[in-house]
Order: C-alpha cells, then structure tokens, then sequence
C-alpha cells in the first residue's frame, strides 16, 4: 500500500485526487504545516526536501508532483490518466505539468514564501505585491496557449487536470481574479462538481 | 527530423547533449538571446513561452527540459538513457529533473532573471545576493540526498546526467565553490571528458 504525505491547502491535493481517480491503494499522512511538521528529524528521515506532496511506494519515496502523478497514471495503466502509449502526448502532459512546477507554482510561492529568496523584508514585500501580476500571466499563458477544453487536453480527463484545478483555486487568495482567465474558472468549477475532487478535499480537512 | 531551438549559456544545453547521446536525427537552431531572439514574434509562433530549450518533432513542439529529456529517451530505447522499464525508477529520473528544474534552476534565474519577480532594483538586488546561498543549497540537497555516484544514478548514465552537469557549468558564475559540492564538481569533470558532451558546447558556440 502507498502513503501520501500531504497538508491541506498544499498542491499535494492535485496526487491526492489522481490517486482517487486511479483507484489506487494508498492511506495518507497528514502533516500539520501550522506546526512546521514538514522540517522536523521525523519527516526529513521520509524526504529530505521537507516538503509535500511525498508517495512513499513499495520500491522507495517518490517527491515532485509531476513525477508523482506520472507515476499514479503509468502504474495503473486502466484508469487512462494519460495518453501512456504514444511518447509525444505523454510528454505533452509532462511539459504541461512542468510548466504548472516550475513557472506557476514558483510564481505563487513568492507571496507566502518569500524568504526563499529574500531575507530582506522591503524585498519580501515586493515580492509578495508582484506577485499576483506574475500568477495571472502565467495562467494567461495556460489559458491561451494550452488548455484545450473542457479538460486541459480536450474531452479526456489525464493527470494534468487535478493539477491545473489545485492551483485555480488558489486563484482568489492570489489576488488574481478568476474571471481573467475564464477557461480555467469553468474548468475548476467542472472539477469541484466531480466525486473523486470532492472526497479528495473532504479527506484533507479531516483530522488524522 | 527534430530540430531544437537553443541559446548558448541555457539549459538546451543538457536536451542538446541527450539528442547527441540518444544518436537522434536533429538539426539546431540558435536564438541570439543578445538581440532578444527569444521574445520577438516569429520565435513566439513557434513557442509562446519565449523560451529554450524548445523541440520541434514531427507532430508538434515539445518545451521545458524535463519534458524533452524523458521524451529524447522514451523515442530512442536503444541508447538507454533512463530506466523505461520500471515506473518507480522512471518516475525517479522524472523526480530529479523535476527539482532541478523547478528548485535549482528557479533558484539560479534569481541572479540575472530577477525581474520576473520584482520590478524594485533594491528588490532585485536583495535576490542577487542571497542567489549564491539558494543555488548552494539546492546543490547540497542534490549532494547528499540524491546524487549516487559516479553517474547520478550510479553506474548507468542517464537524461538525469547532462542535466546536472549543464547546472554544474554555472557553479563558478553563481559564486558557489565546487569544492562545498565534490561529489558533483567529480561529475561535472568527469562528463566533461565525454566526446558527446564536447560536440554538443562546440556546436552550441558556433555560428549557425
């Protein structure tokens, strides 16, 4: 059985549902975020990164959500999270995932986390009043020139959608208004219409 | 034929050296990032995000490095540039180009890229100086908790390898000394050495 560490209001609620969507075998762990859990001995024995999502598998730890959704989709092939026959949709769906890592989630990180980068606190908070601009041009990018629609690649659910709706809702306490990217505001609400998006926030807010 | 869209001194290096490595039918094109090639219209046709690297493969193009690279190794099995066979160890090559992609990499624009985050020079400037600690620290994650030696899965060379060195080469302009990082300035060294990896940054300072 696999166990994901997570904590509410985290992207780890993006594996949480694709877990739920594969009909994985899993429990999860909770970490409580308010209590710095993520940085003590206990949890960095489990990753060293002290940070969530971490799907501890049979094999090892597995960190990074684009790996880790990778791997829910390739390890139960008959859930269909993605195109795992044909290497250039599957790597469409990686860069897309990437995209959402490496740009977009970075982006949001400067607001609440900007000692990442800055110690200095004028600089945190111009880092933190930049960022809503850099938040909206990124999911403008997204809105443009990727999401195809309904789903992020058109009538077919993958793995790229519980990421995309995780940072959408974000989106208000980002200070970007939703209405400014409205394929990705009528994407999440689809998305909080569905069972497994549904059962995957109810789990995060339960004590455990 | 592919054709990857690089600049000298960026990460295309790393996809470049794998395309080499995966014996690939490609050709280059250089953008002159010192006349702002990458943002202008005719490249943006072609990848909006005004980025390299940037692969064009026959059913359409492929962009950020992690992408790319799990893509060159998925399309060219024989050369065996990641473990395709086991899901968990391909989830983990995915998982090392995911940090460096979007901790390391992040953590290095924070240099000379700050203006993606704060438009106050004070503000960039606080960035500038602490990039040297993040870059540093990052590499130190890399170091001690994931990199296995002397390939950074062992003994087998991956597309997890060219990606680390391309980071590795920037060590001394991001004020960090190799020596806090043996094992990596070993492995940098080592790749150095590498026909593949001399063709590619031979290739990439030519005119084309």
């Amino acid at each position: 059985m696999m166990k994901l560490y997570y904590a509410p209001h985290t992207c780890a609620l993006a594996a949480h549902i694709a877990l739920i969507d594969a009909g994985a075998n899993y429990e999860t762990q909770k970490l409580d975020f308010s209590q710095q859990e993520q940085t003590k001995s206990e949890f960095l024995a489990i990753n060293p990164k002290g940070r969530v999502p971490a799907l501890l598998c049979d094999q090892g730890l597995l960190s990074e959500s684009p790996a880790i959704l990778s791997y829910i989709a390739q390890t139960h092939p008959r859930a269909n999270l993605a195109p795992l026959d044909d290497p250039y949709k599957f790597a469409k769906v990686q860069e897309f995932n990437a995209y959402l890592a490496s740009t977009l989630h970075v982006a949001h990180a400067h607001g609440k986390r900007a000692e990442r980068w800055a110690d200095d606190p004028q600089a945190k908070a111009e880092l933190h009043r930049k960022m809503p601009q850099v938040v909206l041009e990124s999911f403008l990018l997204v809105e443009k020139s990727m999401f195809k629609g309904p789903y992020v690649w058109g009538e077919h659910y993958t793995i790229c959608d519980p990421y995309l709706f995780t940072f959408a809702q974000w989106l208000e306490a980002d200070s970007v208004d939703p209405d400014m990217v409205p394929k990705i505001r009528d994407h999440r609400h689809m998305m909080l219409q569905r069972q497994n998006v549904q059962t995957a926030i109810k789990a995060q807010l339960q004590s455990n």
